[in-house]
C-alpha cells in the first residue's frame, strides 16, 4: 500500500474546508488514503463573512451563529487543523511551505485557499499600521466583534460614515440605520456601481429615502482624529464629523507569499485555477484569492463570493482525491438587500453590464421595465424594476438586474439559469415560470421585461 | 386594397383578449386591416379567476379589482366586444357561427377561446339543474360575488366543506379559515395530488395544523338539504353538517358547440392547437379549452392556467395577423400558497411526476431534501423541503417540487428554466444562483437538493 498522500491546505474558510471535506469523502469512496492538514493564520474557521453586517444590525445574536463548523467539528472529521499558523513562503520544487514560526511543512499537494482580506487604505492607518480607533473594515469575525462593541459604546445620535457603497457598504448602512445611528455613505462612483446607472439610481434613492446621506463621486482624502480616535472624514469637496468610519472598499487576494514561486498571479494578485482547481503542478487554489471564469464572455473576473468558494473548493477537493468534479464558471450573479423603515429593496444582478457586453463584441439592447412582484390586487404586491439586456444579432440574453420589494431579488435565479444555458431573451420571455396571485402577475414581470426587449431586437 | 379580414373570437378572457390585442398590434405593424369581433356569453371580461379565492379571503376589496381590462377599455382599443352573446353552433364550411339568439356571424378566421367552466357534479344540483343554496363553484366573478354574500350572511361558527384539495380547494380552505369559519376539506385522493406523496403529506399536515379537518379518499355521495339549502355532505365512510359547500373538483372545456363540426376534440373535449394556435383551416384556439404540450415528454396535458392562456393567446393573435410568434409548450410549472395562523406554506412544482417520468421511459431517481430558505442565523429563515428527480442514464432533470415557508415557492422558477433548456441535474446543482444571507444558504438549498440526487445517479 502506498503511503497516504499529504494534502496541505492554506486557509480554513469556505474554499479550503469545502476542499478538505470533499477530498476526504472522495478519497474514502475510492479507497485512497489522504492526510489533510489545514493551516490558517486566523482564529475562526468556516464563518459567514456575509452574515457580519446582519450581526451588526442585530439580526444575529452571536458571532458563534455565523460559524458553520467549528475547528473541533473539522478535526472530528479527520482534518489536522492548525489555527494561528500563517504561511509566509512556499517552495514548489521542494514541495514545502514555511510558517511564520519557521516551521517547514512538506506536501504532496498544496491548496491555496487564503482568501482576500479587506483593503484598508493609508488614510485609515496610523503611522504604526493599525487603524485609528473607530475605524475598521467588515470582513473577519473579529471585525464584527469590534463593531458590536463600538456600536454598544457609541453615544445615542452617533454618526457612522460608510466608505464604499457596494454590497458590504449598503448592508452596513442598513445595519447602522437600524441601530439608530446617523449614516453617511461615501462612494467614489455610485450606489451599487455593479448595477447599470438607471438601476443604481433606485438604490441611491432608497438610501436617501431611508435617511442616509449619500455622497456620490467622493474620494476620501483623510481623517480627522483626536487622541488616536476618528472624529471626521474629509473627501474631495466635503467633510463630515464622524464617530465611526466603516471601510468597505473591497478586498485583495492574500497571495503575497506566492510571489516569485513561479505560480502565475494577476496584477491584482489573484490566481486563475482551472475548473478542477489546478494552478500549477501539485498546486491548487479556490475561493476569494482567485478570479473566476465568467461563462458568458469567457472573461476572468474577481468576484470574491462565498458561493464560488464553496463550489470551486468542492470540485478541487474531489479532483485532488481522484474525482472528476469541475467548477465550470459562473454567470456573475449576486444579490443583497437594503431595508430600513419604509424602504425595502432587494437588489440583484446576473450576467454582463452594458460595457462588458460591448467589450465582448455584442450589440446590446437593454430596457428597464417596471411592474409588480405579485398581482396588483394582492397585499403582497410590491414595485419591481428590471433591466434586461440581449444581443441584437443572436438574441442571446446577456444580463438582467433587479431592484424591488420583497420577492424581487431571487427572481434573478431564473435569469441566471437562462444565462447558464446560453439561452435567448425569447427563452426568458416564453418559458414556464410560476404564476399565482401572491407570487407574480399573470405575465410574470421578468417575462414582460424580456418580451419588451425581444420586441426591440 | 383588400377588404379587412374578419376575425371572430369566442371568449373574452385571457386567451381571447390576448389574441385580440396582439392581432391588432401585429396587423397595425404590418399595415394589415383586421376587424376583430369578440363574442362572450358572460358579463365580465379579462378577469383573474385565480384571484377569486383571495377576494373570498378578504385580501381583495372588490371584484372590480380582479378585472384587468373592462369591456370599455377593450372597445377603446378597437375591438367589437359583444357580451352576453353565447355561440351555440359553428359551420366551418360556411365560416359562420350562430349565437343563442339566432344571429349568424360570418368570419374569415375563428378563434375558440371559450375556456373551461367548473365541473359541478350531479349531487350538487337540484332536479332543475341549479345548485342548492349554499353550494357552488369558484370560477367566475359571479361565483365570487355569490360567495362574498354567503360568507357575509353566514352565522359565526358556520362550517364550510370544500370538496377538492387541488389549487382552488386549498386556496378556498385558506379563505374560509381566514374568515373564521370551520373548514372540512374532502378529497378523493390527497391534498395537492399533483405533488408526490411525500410532498403532498406536508400539505396535508399544514391543512390540519391550521385547524382544517382533512378527509382523504373521500368520494362525495350526496348532500343533505332543507328547503333547497344544503345542511350536510355525505361521503363514502362519513358525513358532516355543512352550512356552505364549495365545489372545487376541476373544470371542463367549453367546446360542446364544436361537436360534429370536424374540429378534432379529445375525449375530455379539449382542443390541441399547434404552437401558432391553429386547430383547423381558419380555426384557432388557445386557453383553458385546450390541452398544452409538455416539452419534457411531449405529452398533451390539460392544464387550464392563465399563464398558458396569455402566452398561447398572444402567439395566436400574432400568427393570425401575419406574425410568427409561437407558444412552444410548457414544463408543467405551477404554484400556490396555503397560509393561515402559524402555517405558511408555499407550494410549487415543475416537470414530471415519478409516474409520468417512468411512463416516458426514464429511470428516475428522486430524493427529498430539507433545508432553509435563508441562512439559518437570519430571521428570514424558514423551513423548505424540495423533491428533485433526474434520469439515471442521461442525468436530465425531470422534475422539482417545493413546499416551504416564505421565499420557497418561486425557487421553482430556476428549476423550470433548467427543464426548459433540457438541462441536467448537474446544471441545477452547479449553476450560479444568488446567495446572500437573507435569501439563501451559502449552498442554495435547491442546489444542495440537486447535488444529492446527482451523487446518487
Amino acid at each position: 500500500m502506498s503511503p497516504a498522500k499529504r494534502v496541505v491546505i492554506i486557509g480554513a474558510d469556505a474554499a479550503g474546508m469545502s476542499a478538505a471535506h470533499q477530498a476526504l469523502r472522495t478519497a474514502k469512496r475510492g479507497g485512497r488514503e489522504l492526510e489533510v492538514t489545514v493551516l490558517d493564520r486566523g482564529t475562526h474557521t468556516s464563518y459567514s463573512a456575509c452574515g457580519i453586517p446582519y450581526w451588526m444590525a442585530g439580526d444575529v445574536d452571536s458571532g458563534d451563529d455565523l460559524v458553520a463548523r467549528t475547528a473541533d467539528q473539522h478535526r472530528a472529521a479527520g482534518i489536522d487543523l492548525r489555527m494561528g499558523t500563517e504561511v509566509v513562503a512556499a517552495d514548489l520544487a521542494a514541495r514545502t511551505v514555511t510558517t511564520a514560526a519557521g516551521e517547514i511543512v512538506g506536501y504532496d499537494e498544496l491548496v491555496v485557499a487564503t482568501g482576500a482580506p479587506a483593503v484598508v487604505p493609508d488614510w485609515a492607518l496610523r503611522p504604526d499600521g493599525t487603524t485609528y480607533d473607530g475605524v475598521g473594515a467588515v470582513k473577519t469575525l473579529d471585525d464584527g466583534a469590534t463593531w458590536l462593541e463600538q456600536f454598544a459604546s457609541a453615544d445615542e445620535g452617533a454618526h457612522v460614515v460608510v466608505v464604499g457603497a457596494g454590497y458590504v457598504g449598503v448592508e452596513v448602512a442598513e445595519a447602522a440605520l437600524r441601530r439608530g445611528f446617523g449614516v453617511t455613505v461615501l462612494t467614489r462612483t455610485r450606489g451599487m456601481a455593479m448595477l447599470e446607472d438607471e438601476m443604481s439610481d433606485l438604490v441611491n434613492a432608497g438610501l436617501r429615502d431611508a435617511g442616509a446621506e449619500l455622497v456620490l463621486g467622493a474620494e476620501v482624502t483623510g481623517l480627522d482624529t483626536e487622541d488616536g480616535r476618528v472624529t471626521g472624514v474629509q473627501w474631495d469637496g466635503g467633510n463630515r464629523e464622524a464617530d465611526l468610519v466603516v471601510v468597505a472598499i473591497g478586498v485583495r487576494p492574500a497571495t503575497e507569499f506566492l510571489r516569485g514561486t513561479g505560480v502565475e498571479l494577476t496584477d491584482g494578485g489573484a490566481l486563475r485555477p482551472d475548473p478542477h482547481g489546478r494552478v500549477a503542478d501539485h498546486v491548487w487554489s479556490a475561493g476569494d484569492c482567485c478570479e473566476v471564469r465568467r461563462r458568458i464572455d469567457g472573461a476572468w473576473v474577481f468576484r470574491p463570493l462565498g458561493t464560488y468558494a464553496n463550489k470551486h473548493g468542492r470540485a478541487l477537493g474531489d479532483s485532488l482525491a481522484g474525482g472528476s468534479l469541475t467548477f465550470d464558471g459562473m454567470v456573475d450573479t449576486s444579490i443583497t438587500r437594503f431595508s430600513y423603515g419604509e424602504v425595502n429593496l432587494e437588489i440583484a444582478r446576473t450576467g454582463l453590464s452594458r460595457k462588458e457586453a460591448e467589450a465582448a463584441g455584442n450589440d446590446p439592447v437593454a430596457l428597464v421595465t417596471e411592474g409588480s412582484t405579485a398581482s396588483g390586487y394582492m397585499p403582497e404586491a410590491e414595485p419591481i424594476a428590471l433591466w434586461v439586456m440581449a444581443d441584437r444579432a443572436t438574441r442571446r440574453l446577456l444580463g438582467v438586474q433587479v431592484v424591488g420589494g420583497r420577492g424581487a431579488g431571487k427572481r434573478i435565479d431564473a435569469a441566471a439559469a437562462v444565462l447558464w444555458a446560453e439561452g435567448t431573451v425569447d427563452d426568458l420571455a416564453w418559458m414556464d415560470l410560476a404564476y399565482a396571485p401572491p407570487f407574480a402577475t399573470a405575465w410574470e414581470i421578468l417575462q414582460v421585461a424580456a418580451r419588451r426587449v425581444a420586441e426591440r431586437l
